[in-house]
């Protein structure tokens, strides 16, 4: 067989021992503040059926759906019309069933009404696995990539939302990274919609919005008219655009401004109530309420949430919000839910850029033992098994080589300590060991070596 | 849109909180004796190009890959003979240049050849990823499973095949599972087939040894007869089949049988030796010689590994060998490796049927607190607040409904105490603490409480 040039798929990643130890530590992080918060973990397959996927991300969404080919004769019995029109789009569901989830949403909206007999509500449930997507690839962006889910469902009380705020500052608490979570209503860009008279404008206006601090009331003023906002329109935004003060000042700006739009005032009402619950505890991160987030608008009904990292310039790292519909697409209505994701990927790009990391994730060998020949590794296995089970991760060096060659892998492997047993050790029943980063080197006996190794890692 | 019946492809597996606990347990644990063993993890993506899979699994094993279909308009290209012949083979490398992981064998060979450069030799990884086959699924057979493969290149030494075994036998221990690991060798198999003159015998007569505990001698013989073996090359085997002892006793009498096969005589100085460093350590499975171990005939090149389960009738739950050449194909010469593969699948349904995944597996919430009202609810949210930062998983029942729903979902969700907190508590600064098991209830501080919840968890 011809030689072939190894390579992955382009916008797919392989992961290092680094890289991986330190994507662990992040879902491991991840994964103990779910748990105090009683969050349990489900898993639904890499493959959902083609139907369950399509049409629930938009007409952009459903092109960026991975398919699977059908197994067998998959052309056997397409559309010959089709076939010979080389018409891919009306093809491929014909010879395609299958498809990789594009997130975790959808499968876990499927799961609840799955299992909805089984399911204990409020079900909360998280959820770490990969998801795909055919976008172009590009910085920071990838094909395969991994989403931390966290949601709870079956309960409309804002205690939800306050948790997930917590979990959030506990989290980034956790990880060291310093962070403000932004809060919106979707209810309050209802009314603000209301207000102006204009629902299909609220996306440019929180655009515009968003850029107040850098061009300036004016500047935004002459973006919307840009727009074709009318005058009116903007002269009953100038309020919304004057906003200032606090989360509570804010708050009571708000219903003021809305106070004709009943569902604005529900908005408020719930972010009053919610900022009354948020006050019940205390909080390392900055929390805002902001207005000109807008993400999913299409399928958020209540609170929104978007997470930045305040000492580096990247994309939200979490979000999430209410959803009031999600399982209703599949048969069950009335079920309330709300959540965040964490971005994997650029919570990592965070913690490598403010160096983060703690030093030793991925490390847990503490000790090598080198190879001085057959007598010596048989003493050494007895060694190391009696280490292991004291929970301390060695190796032995598995070839009689130089010594330089079996420290330069200990360097390598970042191991901190070599352990020298020759024959004069071994007839004395005790072990060189040595710590790599000081030389120092002393003889102790295993006891000693092993209460040393567990207290100094 | 209309209401979509809710459901998964035919192969694949959705799990619930209870099942990915359990499976995480495993990974867990394995993870766990890697780590001691010096073994750090790597991940590859799902996707792997189709010419890195493609004719490394036999005709068979192609036929079984999931492939991605390209993405936009995948028809553009094709030939139009093909299409219009209604080529599905021709076809599928045309619409189709991307497919999902068969195994973590090619992906790791794939990856050693393209980081040579920066990887630390010898290279300990182990892996535990999904893999996909499009195999006709029946009861223990999925098309999407997870492998733990553990894995050492770049090194002859017959201390890996050993700490194999060690890691084997670590692994089920902490498990709980009673195994016998059968070894044997390639080598010792060609020789064999040396002996008799028949190399493509080696199949079926490994088959047929297997069954001497069943048939008996002659049953053995006569199946042999029919299967064309020569009465010459019976004859020549029968030493084989009359072998019997120990590990030890079964090595004396090979190293007589197969003295004229160079190859033969090869693989029992590898199982001498084998057998002299596992003397060196103990074990607490069984290690057994089995000639009639045959699994990767055409890849394993030395020791050859199979795990089964004594207390459970189920095939074999690990298993692996020795490669002499696994990234040959891409281009990397002279690099022998060593490993075996955990069937996670298996190993969970021994776990279940033998009753023993750890009963708190999957449940991290200790205390639930009761909801009373708002008022109360902001008087809890401090108390689980305390609680989860001293590490206690602590939930706090979202809506003021009836205490028989609350305590239920405490039921459910196997939660082991309640903690009862009215205008009462609130006024004294104690909380009324009930244990759901013995429905036993008592008054405490909130020192109490933690001291309590964290020594009986």
């Amino acid at each position: 067989m011809a030689i072939q040039k190894p390579g992955i798929p382009k916008g797919t990643r392989d992961f290092s021992p680094q890289e991986t130890a330190g994507r662990n530590y992040i879902f491991k992080t991840v994964q103990d503040v779910f748990h105090l918060f009683g969050f349990q973990s489900i898993e639904t397959p890499a493959m959902e059926n083609l139907s369950t996927l399509m049409g629930k991300y938009g007409e952009e969404g459903d092109r960026l759906i991975f398919r699977i080919l059908n197994s067998g004769d998959f052309l056997s019995k397409v559309n010959d019309t089709d076939l010979n029109n080389k018409d891919s789009l009306k093809l491929s569901s014909q010879i395609s069933e299958k498809a990789l989830r594009y997130d975790l949403t959808v499968p876990f909206a499927r799961y609840v009404v799955q299992y909805q007999n089984e399911i204990t509500f409020p079900f909360r449930r998280y959820q770490i696995q990969a998801v795909w997507r055919a976008d172009r690839p590009q910085k920071g962006r990838y094909r395969e990539f991994y989403q931390c889910d966290v949601d709870m469902i079956g309960s409309n009380s804002l205690l939800n939302e306050t948790e997930l705020v917590q979990i959030i500052d506990m989290v980034f608490n956790k990880l060291g990274i310093r962070v403000a979570v932004k809060i919106n209503n979707r209810k309050i860009l209802a009314g603000i919609a209301d207000l102006i008279g204009a629902p299909e404008m609220i996306v440019p206006i929180t655009v515009a919005i968003d850029k107040l601090d850098k061009i300036g009331l004016d500047g935004v003023i002459a973006e919307l008219k840009e727009k074709q906002l009318s005058n009116s329109a903007i002269d009953a935004l100038l309020p919304v655009l004057n906003l200032s003060g606090n989360f509570q000042e804010k708050l009571d700006q708000l219903s003021l401004i809305l106070k004709e739009s009943e569902t604005g005032m529900k908005g408020v009402e719930e972010m009053i109530t919610l900022k009354g619950l948020l006050d019940a505890v205390s909080f390392n991160c900055e929390i805002e309420l902001d207005l000109t987030l807008a993400r999913g608008l299409n399928y958020y009904t209540g609170a929104i949430f978007e997470v930045k990292a305040l000492d580096v310039a990247m994309g939200s790292i979490c979000g999430g919000g209410r959803y009031d519909d999600l399982t209703g697409i599949f048969g069950l209505k009335g079920m309330s839910g709300v959540g965040v994701s964490f971005g994997a990927d650029r919570i990592y790009d965070v913690l490598n850029e403010l160096s983060l990391f703690p030093e030793q994730a991925g490390h847990f060998t503490t000790v090598l033992f080198a190879n001085f020949g057959d007598k010596e590794l048989k003493y050494c296995m007895a060694l190391a098994d009696a280490c292991r089970k004291e929970g301390i991760g060695c190796e032995i060096y598995p070839d009689n080589t130089k010594m330089k060659k079996q420290l330069g892998y200990a360097d390598d492997k970042k191991i901190p300590y070599v352990a020298l047993v020759g024959e004069q050790e071994m007839a004395s029943g005790l072990i060189g060991l040595k710590k790599l980063a000081t030389g120092e080197q002393k003889t102790v006996s295993l006891q000693q070596m092993i209460s040393e190794l567990k207290t100094n890692n």
